[in-house]
């Protein structure tokens, strides 16, 4: 088996950065636009032969070193009682807004938050016979309280963030209550096969360091914390996090994913060299040149030298219109970083 | 006259944090949502006497130490040849993609850029009768850039971004027309009598530092040096900059605007306390009670002592469904700072 991904985010000894790329089965893959083409989105994260189909697509096609769950964050959300559509980004039948619509959030038993996603991470594992490790993931519950609360994507999410400075009470009640459902969800694909998990707080940024400490940090922690005895890496994406470093540390993660923003060089000193870093090109780039992509990929691997671990990723989703002979010119150039 | 703005710009001694409130003139006033009953958004910036009717609603208000001209980054689209809607974010009848396109953009002289603005710089100085203030503004021309290349507002800016990586001479080429339409623009408004002038870089962040100094921060330089003989206080604010702060020591401005990410004494501190700091409590804290706004406003005053000079601020603009109470409480909090 191909354990680099494994042994990068346990800070041991590799020969060359793994590499995997967030939404690596995605539009910009010609045979996921065919698989498209027949189910809807919504039908492809719920059958678990077709999430095999998806998560395995770029294995084949680009030789990354790990595999993702094909999934999406909103997905627990589901159980706990909101019809989510995709449109195409997420939105729910209603938003959560007072102390009524906290109660009334529902937080059935681990079992029952996505069985289809457990099932999925079997099914996956089997197929993968072995390649490469698979990973697990879920939204951090802020994010994931973002979501409840505007009720869809935002600009300005000042919805939630209205809650956190005028009913902080209340906030903290709705996190609590995500923050149990998540540690069962992701005990449960970790039960189910996973053999890494993310955690991803995308809107994280969005907040100041005494608002992120208080409703994001603190919720993050206490999932990654509850993982921890499961023993498999545990990684902590906050994206926009360049101001929020320091506080970083105590995330209790063994992974911090970065985006573009922050060189990994000054990530590491600014985290202590205490984590495994996981990133960091701009997903844009991969519209440059493949000479371009390079050498842009080898100052990235140069610059994760100084982590304890370094896993090669973009510092965000890749994007529908990129060229996959691009995204495969990036994975080549990580590759021949051993060299 | 009130000078304390001017002052603290400027780093003299001043007794209390002078206060002005970014979208001090918006929505959130009821005597604005009035004056929106009878005209447009358009029409309002291009009537002089309405744009001056604007300006001055928040200095009765609230109190405020200075007052910002009533207008639109999007203004000098219009003299560049675009037709721009607010929708309520800007719509542009098209979008710069191709070097026809940019050859297509018309960079007039600056006294036909928006001759309405200037008149109402000159109106508005008239009615304030030195009461506080007045400061004009513009875009930076990278976020002008972005405006134009994605057509509309955009949640991840990939159009502009995929320039940047894939056509940079390109990029170059059109960032170097807007920055000379800018100096001008901004000369305009300095010559009718703008007291200070802010350069609003609100996309910057999106940036990682070695595009943001090639794209933005030189393009933001060129004006703010351009604008350096004509002796008014040169404010430069970049959203979401975290990452970019060692870079900016290198910006050319007086004054450099926060949002709510970093706390003043660690900007103050990463900018080598060469600037005067404009910031920066996050605008959904007006949300919360007054007795929290008054505590979370005398940590940022006493944060902002270490700066050179401060000058008090919400980090973005304030939010249409702030209650003017809150706002006036915040004034209230800055003034009795002094004491």
């Amino acid at each position: 088996m191909n354990d680099l991904f494994l042994r990068a985010c346990r800070r041991e000894p590799v020969e060359r950065p793994p590499i995997w790329i967030m939404r690596q089965a995605g539009r910009y893959l010609p045979e996921y636009r065919e698989l498209r083409k027949k189910v809807d989105f919504v039908t492809l994260c719920k059958t678990p032969e077709l999430a095999t189909e998806a998560t395995l697509q770029p294995i084949d096609r680009l030789g990354v070193d790990a595999a993702i769950l094909f999934s999406d964050i909103l997905v627990p959300a589901e159980a706990m009682g909101f019809k989510v559509d995709f449109n195409p980004g997420p939105v729910l039948d209603r938003a959560v807004r007072s102390a009524a619509d906290v109660d009334a959030v529902r937080t059935p038993d681990a079992g029952e938050v996505a069985p289809y996603v457990y099932e999925a991470v079997r099914q996956i594992r089997r197929a993968l016979d072995g390649r490469v490790p698979l990973i697990g993931f879920a939204a951090a519950p802020f994010t994931l309280a973002v979501y409840l609360v505007e009720g869809k994507g935002s600009k300005s999410f000042d919805r939630i963030k209205q809650m956190l400075f005028a009913e902080p009470a209340l906030a903290h009640r709705l996190l609590d209550k995500i923050a149990t459902l998540t540690e069962g969800y992701l005990l449960e694909q970790i039960r189910a096969g996973a053999q890494a998990v993310q955690l991803f707080d995308s809107w994280a940024g969005l907040l100041g360091p005494r608002e992120y400490r208080e409703f994001a940090l603190r919720y993050a922690r206490r999932v990654l914390d509850a993982l921890r005895s499961a023993g498999v890496p545990r990684i902590y994406f906050a994206l926009n996090n360049a101001h929020l470093l320091e506080d970083l540390r105590e995330c209790g993660a063994d992974v911090v994913g970065m985006d573009w923003r922050v060189p990994l060089d000054v990530a590491t000193a600014r985290l202590e060299h205490r984590f495994a870093l996981q990133g960091n090109l701009d997903p844009c780039a991969l519209m440059a040149p493949p000479a371009t992509i390079r050498a842009l990929a080898h100052d990235i691997v140069e610059r994760g030298r100084t982590a304890p671990g370094h896993v090669f990723n973009l510092g965000h989703g890749i994007l529908p219109d990129t060229p996959v002979e691009h995204a495969q010119a990036l994975v080549e150039a990580v590759r021949e970083s051993a060299r």
